[in-house]
């Protein structure tokens, strides 16, 4: 009996081969490919979360991401997760049952920032635009008087359109009115300017595996003591544990106290993919992602492709091609895989099979990669 | 003034050195070391999260969970943060408003399980016991039907007593009374006995950087179709959007549906480190710990070391040294720390100071890392 009981069922213990990835170019709206210097940090020996040496290189990031930021907000910790994760964390902090949160709807991302507020039980109100439009400040200062929201949520660069919101004058605007100003940074920071404090942005989140050339499973937030203040004002729990931040202050903040266990080596990968932003420095870096992007808006031009968004507006880091007539969309990404490993994305929601979205983030942003995909491009466009 | 707005500010430009870490042995309650060849998998070139050929590794991944869990369940899937994250991925997903939710309290996780429960509007029952005991069936079958609650919560491997609950017969009981059955095996998959199905447990989480050797980061999560009935018949949205399993399921499951972006290379490791379960074999590795844990304790009582918990409830994976009077627990872990770079911790809320929690798991789990570690104690103690 005892033995019956204890007698281990096989069914499920497959023993399939060892680890082999095709090599790709992720040429996508995320993940792009790894920086070398990355994977190597990825590595290395772990130790434990709450060793001095773990400590030091957290801090160390830290600091690297204020740099990136450019803000000086004391709480700027790596969240646990996915970016979708950090996004969260801020609307689950921020929001209280009934406050009212206004949200920059023109994209996927838009809409996700509505859900998530709703579940924490904001009275959300949207701000509408076209997918590939961005918010004119008037229309954001009509939409803050309406509504008087105690959050304003926006995407500065919207991944599922290409469109680049322009930040002049808006965060004025939110200290005005005296509501938060919280921005999606998924998609700009590392590749794009972005200037937390001089904007006025309260609290931002972001992705490791888009222009930092970091692995997905952990993602940059930051608050501003307005953010935090609100936070503390709070009259209930925050109603989601791990990402309660007055928690995860206590871990990342002085006093070191165990919260969750940190996921060690995705921190020494951020913290390299930081370090490479250091070094190369923000203005080279902002440089060479348009410069890129130029050289592939110009090649598309060649090939007959327009962008889905204005000039004027369209993000470096991510284009939204448009795909011509006759062109099946899904077809071009199948050539593209198949022959050349190339992986770009078609579009999301109400742009699926109209755009296709091209990526040059981070270590992906050069030359040699654009001239490559336009190639392929032009060669998939007249093969399928 | 244009050039002003967008002068890049090098306050926090540091550029700290290389990254190196210190080899450490870790030997308290994880992270645990990686494997070399989970190491390995983990710097694998990467994909995209909907490459097919990422979504066959996770597909492998999901199938090696069920043998490791020994459960069928369809719904077995990795979750992109920390053990915490999927522990309140359960919580989130299966309790509503108003739920009783009785939860074993014996130890630092039963609090967090209540915690974290109460956030999600549960009316939390506490069933208690002093820290490093267990839960006998007959308390078990009292407080079941005194409180006759939806949801039964328990630790089967408490981390922080070094306590491990018997499982015989808790499972029917909560059939007979239809409440849903909830383990927490963070500290047992992979190292001790589990038999999900066969105690007829509805839903269970894990880390992986415990028994499994994998770095922290990913989690794995697993329903049966009794607790996603429950989360079928929700009123109201998941209040937490990252860990919706509703959402999650269109990922994982066959419509392949965009919800985040899965930590690649995390999948990476984690699917390597269950491979290694599987190459072993289940039984000859829950062997293993427990005769590295018999070599353990033999080599503590030489010492004159006392174990926390009693024989029969002893956890193989982490055991709780009850610290010798007159011997100063923090000292001896700095001077382990210091002189032999292996990573003992002390004990958490009230054994802070009372015990040492020394973990044997997964690949760790080698004799000569006891023979070590006692050596070490030993002189530690004497030099103290």
């Amino acid at each position: 009996m005892e033995q019956r009981r204890n007698k281990v069922d096989e069914t499920h213990r497959g023993l399939p081969s060892q680890l082999t990835m095709p090599c790709r170019l992720l040429l996508g709206p995320g993940p792009s490919n790894v920086h070398p210097r990355v994977r190597a940090a990825l590595g290395m020996n772990e130790v434990g979360h709450l060793d001095p040496s773990f400590l030091k290189i957290v801090a160390e990031s830290q600091e690297l991401l204020r740099y990136a930021w450019q803000t000086d907000n004391r709480f700027t910790i790596p969240v646990s997760g996915s970016g979708s994760a950090a996004m969260e964390a801020c609307l689950a902090n921020c929001v209280e049952q009934g406050d009212v949160v206004l949200i920059g709807v023109n994209g996927y991302f838009g809409e996700r920032l509505c859900d998530m507020a709703a579940r924490y039980g904001a009275d959300v109100r949207r701000l509408e635009k076209s997918w590939g439009e961005v918010f004119s400040l008037e229309e954001m200062a009509a939409g803050i008087q309406t509504h008087r929201p105690a959050i304003l949520g926006l995407v500065h660069a919207e991944t599922s359109t290409g469109a680049l919101q322009p930040m002049e004058g808006i965060g004025k605007l939110c200290r005005e009115f005296d509501c938060l100003f919280l921005l999606d940074t998924v998609t700009s920071l590392g590749g794009i300017p972005v200037f937390l404090d001089r904007w006025h942005v309260d609290l931002a989140y972001s992705g490791s595996q888009k222009c930092l050339s970091c692995p997905p499973g952990i993602a940059p937030l930051t608050m501003n003591e307005r953010a935090l203040a609100k936070i503390g004002r709070r009259k209930t729990k925050v109603p989601n544990w791990y990402l309660d931040m007055s928690l995860l202050d206590k871990y990342w903040g002085n006093e070191r106290t165990y919260h969750h266990t940190a996921p060690i080596n995705m921190n020494y990968a951020l913290r390299e993919a930081l370090l490479l932003v250091a070094e190369e420095g923000l203005g080279e870096r902002w440089e060479r992602h348009q410069e890129n992007a130029r050289i592939l808006w110009e090649g598309l031009a060649e090939l007959g492709i327009e962008c889905l968004v204005d000039r004027d507006y369209r993000l470096a880091s991510l284009t939204t091609a448009v795909v011509p007539d006759k062109v099946d969309a899904k077809s071009v990404c199948s050539y593209l895989m198949e022959n050349y490993s190339i992986e770009i994305a078609g579009g999301l929601g109400q742009l699926a099979g109209k755009v296709w979205r091209i990526g040059l983030m981070g270590f992906n942003s050069r030359r040699e990669n654009v001239l490559l995909l336009l190639s392929a491009l032009d060669k998939a466009i007249a093969d399928t």
